[in-house]
């Protein structure tokens, strides 16, 4: 069975995982610990908990357990103190304080869940993301660099604080796989942090892995603003140090008009300008889904098909 | 396999159930309605939740699962919004919430936590417990009757608020018993509350089943102050209508004076004033815990050893 390692974190790899967990191969992921923001930065501030939130939305989507402990993992309390925690954040962290170890509380949460494959943290360090801007503004922490509308405007440096040593599973993951995925997801709160952490791009510069980037679909407005798959490709390639990408999975099914529109705020479409043979192009859109809130319509309405990516992944991964 | 009902809540009846999990019998435990202090006391008021904290610990009792599991349903968190929240209870209240029933959330606790019988709420209705002293104040709720120390001086009234019918279940589960247990436990707080809801006394009285009192080991200073076990049993048969006992089971052991000497404040060793063929007097005191920090002094040096008492149940049963 051939070893497949996702790395990224946050909604962005859900689809592939969602869509992987199904198919006959041995399925890792590697998970940013960045995370400050929400649920995640309160437990972690109140608590000095690792970051919950991107290891809980990974084993959700690798479980096969029932609707109704995935709807579980994902509820979140609407009032009072506990007001805006998710459930699954709660049990992780929780569980880290009893066995005094993130890493047995992710293993403990994945069997609870009975998830298909590893989650994997990609450091077991409590570090923070910070970003000084041209303008050298600092943004402190994932947070800020997500709601943070300058970065298009050009960036000095981004980096781990204090700087993190790599979860020594990760990096064996990597070393062994025969296919490592990244993306989709956030350019600069999801997949550069990954990059951040030390020993993780010696590893993806080192292993004989096939590396797979898949495109995100949309850019986000003052920070990826006007991308094209290209400058995804080069502003990754400043943290490996050269382009290892073997293959680029770019959908090329156009959105119909009205969510375009609805995500104008947000950002808009990447588009490919690359000519390049290890470029595949494919349908790849997920079912609309029924706009249920600003939430639902901000986040999932232009969304990976976790089967059609499933699909073109396989593909490769037959052939190799 | 005889049908065994343990009637109760809190943490009395926890020996009880824990120490016949590991019998040959199918057991139920009924479990009171009327918490509202702690963490439960919060998820009421704040989540419009059913009472979670009982029903925690019945299911920790009755679990098979491993030891790590039941230490994460018990864990409290220190800091923030969440501080001295339990665990177990944001599971059961989060079940609640995404179930739409609290019967559910219950049961799937139950699978998840690998229990041996079943956990019964005794009503799945919203009610307060409300006590009239013979001054006439009046204590809501039992945080407040929990806090007295007046009730030795008499009260005029206990009763729930809205006035609540029992849990289908819990009816059917006395009428078919074996065995129904009543107590230990606290006496206004966990024991009363049960025979307040609307249908168990009628189901008591009805029941074909032996009916066994396990008489509490302390009295609680300005509740029960100089209780013997006849003025329990008399309580009791105010709100029973007769005395409906068969057995009455004693501890007859006594601890260290050191141990009495601690729990002064507390309240005394409850003694026993009844000559009575139902009588059952055994050494039924537990280990020693060691005394760490003061809740764990309190709460767990004089105790019914589980496997002891389980012993005197099991003896009866099989005599039946």
């Amino acid at each position: 069975m051939k070893k497949i390692v996702v790395i990224g974190g946050g909604t962005g790899n859900f689809s592939v995982l969602k869509g992987l967990k199904n198919c006959q191969v041995d399925l890792s992921a590697i998970v940013s610990m960045a995370d400050d923001g929400g649920s995640t930065g309160i437990l972690r501030d109140e608590l000095g908990v690792l970051p919950p939130g991107d290891v809980r939305q990974c084993i959700v989507a690798l479980s096969n357990s029932s609707r109704l402990m995935r709807s579980l993992m994902n509820y979140r309390f609407e009032n009072g103190g506990l007001g805006g925690h998710s459930f699954g954040n709660l049990l992780l962290s929780a569980l880290e304080k009893v066995t005094g170890s993130f890493e047995k509380a992710v293993e403990e949460v994945g069997k609870i869940m009975a998830i298909r494959g590893k989650v994997i943290p990609v450091t077991t360090h409590q570090t923070r993301l910070r970003m000084i801007l041209k303008n050298y503004k600092i943004l402190e922490g994932e947070k800020e660099i997500y709601l943070s509308k300058e970065i298009d405007q050009g960036y000095h440096s981004i980096y781990l604080e204090p700087y993190p040593q790599a979860n020594k599973e990760a990096l064996s993951e990597i070393l062994n796989a025969d296919v490592v995925i990244l993306g989709p997801g956030g350019l600069h709160t999801s997949l550069i942090p990954n990059l951040l952490v030390e020993g993780i791009v010696e590893s993806i510069l080192q292993t004989q892995a096939k590396k797979i980037f898949i495109s995100n679909l949309m850019n986000r407005k003052g920070q990826t603003t006007d991308f094209s798959v290209s400058h995804y490709i080069q502003e990754l390639v400043k943290f490996i140090g050269k382009d290892v990408f073997d293959f680029i999975i770019v959908n090329k099914e156009k959105p119909p008009k009205e969510l375009i529109d609805i995500y104008a705020e947000e950002g808009k479409l990447v588009e490919n300008d690359l000519v390049d043979s290890r470029v595949i192009e494919a349908d790849l859109l997920g079912v609309i889904a029924k706009p249920v809130g600003s939430d639902l319509i901000k986040r999932n309405l232009i969304r990976h098909d976790p089967y059609k990516l499933a699909q073109e992944l396989m593909y490769i991964v037959n052939h190799l």
